[in-house]
């Protein structure tokens, strides 16, 4: 057995300097399992790059297919542009985040979220293999709904020429995690102020038809769970 | 007049070169009371940086304070502690996501997300006024909970003495938002798939009071909106 193929199938990323962190150490995880499931319900990462020495930080789709993260967009957007001519490629930072709920402590100091975290460092290349391409393009459709991409008009010769596709492997990889009630110092527990958690999720209104549609064309199997997840109006906040 | 307090009464930002989109202008907008909207719907901002010339992107906290953004940390996390040693400040990029709806186009191309977006270029300065660091780190709390700062224990000497608080001016700023339907090509719109959107929001549970919470402490007015939201199970997606 070859080291990589060790390395593929290990359950943890190696930790590295820059995926230890400074504070909060005992949040960090680097379990495969935990990163893949942080990364596979998100929508939009946060994809960080550097241009003319200064951040930038840009929303964007991505799919997963094992240990690669997989990113499109025009041949003409900067990050891509910028990978397709940087040689050996584009050194990223991916951030994931989810917030599961806010913590409110009696002390101000403690006040905090609940929330998972998954932060990717590592080198961005671009795809150029046909295969691969088809693969990620298909994988980036499907992270959003999956099943999607075998129920659409998969994308012909001009629309692939005009989409680029860059790659990260998970290898410099960290899971961030804060779960819990408030933790507020015991001198603070008899305090006047009231104390818990607020949970927070996504919820889904019903999926809106294009007014489009050709008629008879019923909603797929695969959206009509993501219809019932809210069934009373949401507050105003 | 002066010049400054007539930018800072100015109803849109000035473009630049960075908050120019390359790719869907028509998406991009600089409008002030757009930005402050998104900005104060969020929870969680993503703060990139440049630490040894690569880029790191870290989700926090944050709070706004008219036209200034503030974060807070450990006097020990990195970007803190970076923006404390650096003169004259440290160079972040801010961005503020909402994910409102999943776009289903009949084509895998044309696969999109309804998104509302802030990103923020700026230099991040940190604050040592001890009443601009008050300010700032009540709006932070209030930020997570409108209301809450008046209702817990402010900092004491020990914790302000342990959180650094860094400012980062609203100046040069953009928002990118896409909404409505699939934009499908005309010679698709007869293809057999399902298209349209599936909406997408913030969902909260009801509030789950620590377990070691002052009996008769009721839950205040300002938390109890946040329990209504969800009124079914959430579909498990």
């Amino acid at each position: 057995m070859q080291a990589t193929t060790e390395a593929t199938q290990a359950a943890a990323y190696t930790p590295t300097d820059r995926t230890v962190p400074t504070r909060s150490a005992d949040r960090a995880s680097y379990d495969k399992e935990l990163v893949h499931a942080i990364l596979d319900e998100g929508y939009v990462c946060h994809l960080g790059f550097v241009r003319d020495g200064a951040p930038v930080v840009l929303p964007t789709l991505y799919g997963r297919v094992g240990e690669r993260l997989y990113i499109h967009g025009s041949t003409g957007s900067r990050p891509l542009r910028m990978t397709g001519q940087a040689d050996p490629g584009l050194p990223v930072c991916l951030t994931v985040t989810h917030v599961d709920g806010l913590v409110l402590a009696r002390s101000a100091f403690h006040h905090s979220i609940n929330y998972r975290s998954v932060v990717v460092h590592g080198v961005a290349h671009e795809v150029t293999d046909p295969e691969e391409r088809r693969t990620a393009l298909d994988a980036l459709v499907d992270h959003v709904v999956p099943g999607r991409a075998a129920d659409s008009r998969p994308a012909n010769k001009k629309e692939l020429a005009a989409t680029a596709v860059i790659r990260l492997d998970l290898d410099e990889v960290s899971a961030k995690v804060r779960t819990g009630g408030a933790n507020d110092d015991p001198e603070d527990l008899s305090l006047p102020h009231w104390a818990g958690v607020v949970p927070l999720r996504k919820g889904y209104d019903a999926p809106v038809p294009d007014a489009g549609l050709t008629p008879g064309i019923e909603l797929p199997d695969y959206l009509a769970a993501r219809g019932t997840g809210l069934a009373a109006p949401m507050s105003g906040i």
